[in-house]
Formats: structure tokens, sequence, C-alpha cells
């Protein structure tokens, strides 16, 4: 079911997810989580309206519900090393 | 303290560090995390040497003990979108 939902959600043109993946982490500090989807935006209100578009909506009440755990994490990176 | 070793860690040259930022999200999924630190890595070994290496130990051992929670997850990046 979660794998499904994985391969709906990368065929919704809409959504923004940019790099999907399997934790592979040596360090034993993932906490269970075992799936990452990452997005970048142009902006924070490019952030706020794709939250908000209805097909966002209808897809995280899905998603989220065959889920044990989510977070989620937002961000203004820093370039810290290029 | 927090905000002295996030400093620190990226004067260390050794640390892949790549980005960091604080947390913005507004969807409230984010279960207490405050802030990101985002690397990349050529290959998988290069992961595990930079674990591995005295200098990460040694700062990674500083950090932990300072932080309230902690999560570490690596994963290769299927690309989804450009």
């Amino acid at each position: 079911m979660i794998a499904e939902l994985i391969r709906s959600c990368c065929g919704l043109e809409l959504l923004a997810v940019k790099y999907k993946g399997k934790n592979v982490s040596i360090e034993n500090l993932h906490q269970g989580f075992t799936h990452i989807f990452e997005s970048t935006f142009e902006s924070t209100e490019g952030v706020a309206e794709y939250v908000a578009h209805p097909a966002h909506v209808e897809y995280a009440n899905l998603f989220l519900a065959n889920l044990e755990k989510v977070l989620v994490i937002d961000y203004k990176p820093t370039t810290v090393r290029v």
C-alpha cells in the first residue's frame, strides 16, 4: 500500500517532489523513518500554495492515513559549503 | 549553546554539511525538530568515511549530548522531477 501510494505520489505532476529515496543510514538514528521526499520551492509563498492546493490536500489525507508516522520540515537553506 | 555548536559545526572544514536552516514549516508536522543540516556525498562509502572520521565522532558526541532529540536519514536520491 505504501509503495503504491509512493508511486502515485510521484505520478502527480502537481506535486513538487524532486527527489525520493529509502533510508540507508548506518548511524541508527533514523527513529524508524523509512522514506524521504525532498522538494524545492522558489519561495515560502510557493510552499504555502502547494500545501493548500486541493490536489495536495486530497493526496496528503490519503497518504497520511496510511503512514505510521510523518515528519515535515521546511527550511530556507543557508549555504555552508558548496 | 546550540547556536554556538551549530556555528562551530560549520567552521569545521572536514564536515560535509552543505546547507543548514531552521524549520519554518506551516504544516505543524515537524515533531519538535528545529534545525536541519543537509549534506551530499559522492558515494555511500563517502558517508561511512565521514561518519567514522575522528573529527566527526568528536563533534557528534559533543553535539548529540546537547540535543533534545536527533534524526539522521541518508538516502540515495532518485530524481522524481527536475
